[in-house]
């Protein structure tokens, strides 16, 4: 609980203690504040697949978290693959849930297996047994840690971007989409931690919030601006075009769930028709996102995977429906991305290649 | 009821007998199909006002036959002025109730006003009693009739257009928004007049079907869609860049609540997003309405006034809300205006001034 406790948040988004894990049912938001607890990988696995987490960074830490799960009572090399292909196999889009069982999976293979309890006697190293299991928490909560801290690191760079922008008297006017809030990560969020930021100093902002169908999660962003006490108002998605054109919005500024080579980047469907409006108004456009969510294997975004998910999110009844949960934004649409190493332009990446 | 009887429509959306309408109440629907009685000029300007029914021309088709209650028991000057003022109160962007309010008062005045019956003694003509009265029933159907006939004409020029385009085999995509189907005027519809002409015609047609929070009127257009047996899928707003994005839409066409005179289009909030997206990927966009909704006072989108409607319609509790029910597509992003009198660019409308 310690780092939850440090930030002082009354409803954290995931907290463990080294047995199961708690997270806040997103589902159940902004109604009732429900907590879950996670027992099983399969656990894992279904809250990131219902949703019940969501947000690239948080999904990457609930999948490490779900490893840790799976080798609660087996460690074994077959055990950790089955887990980590369960996991994957939870959403497809989203990239940092395949960079955090992949970090899990390369950390965990220096490690022998150790063997399930019924076994030890047979076939185990009594010294060896356990120490897999231990290392996979351990690694898990190293990566829900620096997401914090990587999230703080966006939150300071793109208050020098920010600070830039804000107009000098009156109102900062800022414009996101969906939820890249603490809510999408451990702590902080991505597009919001500049947001934050600019609040803590001392600059009047104000947040359009748009509602962002099918699954509704502005009401999640507006639901934790009003827990910080940021300034905001809730539109429809289809009124992010009149605002733009109005001259209502300063800048725009939203996550990220894979950001391709080139800097095309998916994001939660709808980003890509306000990336549009604001590039015909000359309105600054910002991705924030964690390197984690860059995919240097992806040249562009054509080669981004996006999630159809079920018509019944549209809740049409029999009307036929299709679904997809993400868009891509062209590069040239975007004016920077804000990552924990800084700020860049999208046909800079590669200098952050590792 | 003969004009529908003709049409051999099964829900229509307004019929009348000389005393009273009959309205189908839209914000029943997909899931009611059920008829409301309007008595008064009040029951027109609250059908109007709630949504009973919308859409620019059926609106204001509603309105005249609202001026018609409202002067079966009083036909005075000052009971049309009364009532007139009242309807036009009910919404401010839908340049067509306007119309059709200005054309009764224009054509009524003519008239004579005849007495409300307890005057009729003392002061009135008996020769005039009634006239009035009597012309606006007749000139209110008059309205509802051209509607027919302007979307019938809409349909036919917008079939030429649209044959142009649709691919030689495979299906022909089409994308709207918001509904500007037969719901929305007497008959035919405006956008999709030319959908159902191109139905008829035998080319196989899909319909990309906009949810159009926040009211979703997409399920209205679902809704007679089906009714029409016309092949249909609904998105989310949201999902329109990805689906033009991906060379999923053949052509956009949608409906206008008020056209200035330089081309610029008030219609559904949500279609400026729309209108982006189609000229980012060289997709056509047509705006398909009679010349009712041109208004050649207004030089352009600037001078348009643009609904602002409850913030429970969003449902989202006590979040601060901003709702605009409609957006300008400006004109350089309109491929061409589909009228009864044929199709001009919208640099070219100034030929359709009367």
């Amino acid at each position: 609980m310690s780092r939850q406790a440090e930030l002082n948040v009354i409803h954290p988004t995931l907290v463990e203690d080294g047995e199961s894990v708690l997270i806040l049912d997103q589902t159940r938001l902004p109604h009732h504040a429900v907590q879950v607890r996670l027992n099983t990988a399969e656990d894992a696995a279904h809250a990131i697949r219902s949703m019940q987490v969501r947000g690239a960074p948080l999904i990457g830490v609930t999948a490490a978290y779900g490893v840790a799960l799976g080798l609660r009572h087996d460690e074994s090399d077959s055990q950790l693959k089955r887990v980590i292909d369960l996991l994957a196999a939870t959403r497809p889009t989203a990239v940092n849930l395949h960079w955090a069982l992949a970090r899990m999976q390369r950390v965990l293979q220096k490690f022998p297996q150790g063997c399930n309890a019924l076994a030890l006697v047979t076939r185990c190293e009594a010294s060896t047994l356990g120490v897999r299991r231990e290392r996979s928490w351990h690694e898990a909560g190293a990566i829900a840690t620096e997401d914090i801290a990587a999230n703080a690191a966006i939150g300071a760079h793109g208050l020098q971007i920010l600070q830039g922008i804000a107009p000098k008297g009156g109102v900062f006017n800022v414009m996101t989409h969906c939820n890249a809030g603490r809510l999408a990560t451990v702590a902080h969020g991505t597009a919001l931690a500049p947001i934050y930021a600019v609040h803590a100093a001392g600059i009047p902002v104000h947040v359009w919030v748009s509602e962002t169908r099918p699954r509704n999660q502005g009401l999640l962003t507006a639901w934790e601006l009003a827990e910080a006490g940021v300034s905001h108002t809730l539109i429809a998605d289809n009124a992010a075009g009149l605002l733009i054109m109005q001259d209502k919005v300063d800048l725009l500024i939203v996550g990220a769930d894979r950001i391709a080579a080139n800097g095309d980047t998916a994001n939660k469907v709808g980003t890509y028709l306000k990336a549009l409006a604001a590039a015909a108004h000359g309105v600054p456009f910002y991705v924030a996102a964690p390197l984690s969510t860059i995919d240097f294997s992806c040249a562009s975004g054509q080669d981004i995977p996006i999630e159809e998910r079920a018509a019944a999110e549209l809740g049409a009844g029999d009307v036929p429906v299709v679904n997809p949960a993400f868009d891509i934004t062209p590069a040239h649409l975007i004016t920077g991305i804000i990552s924990e190493r800084g700020v860049a332009a999208p046909e800079e990446l590669a200098q952050w290649k590792i």
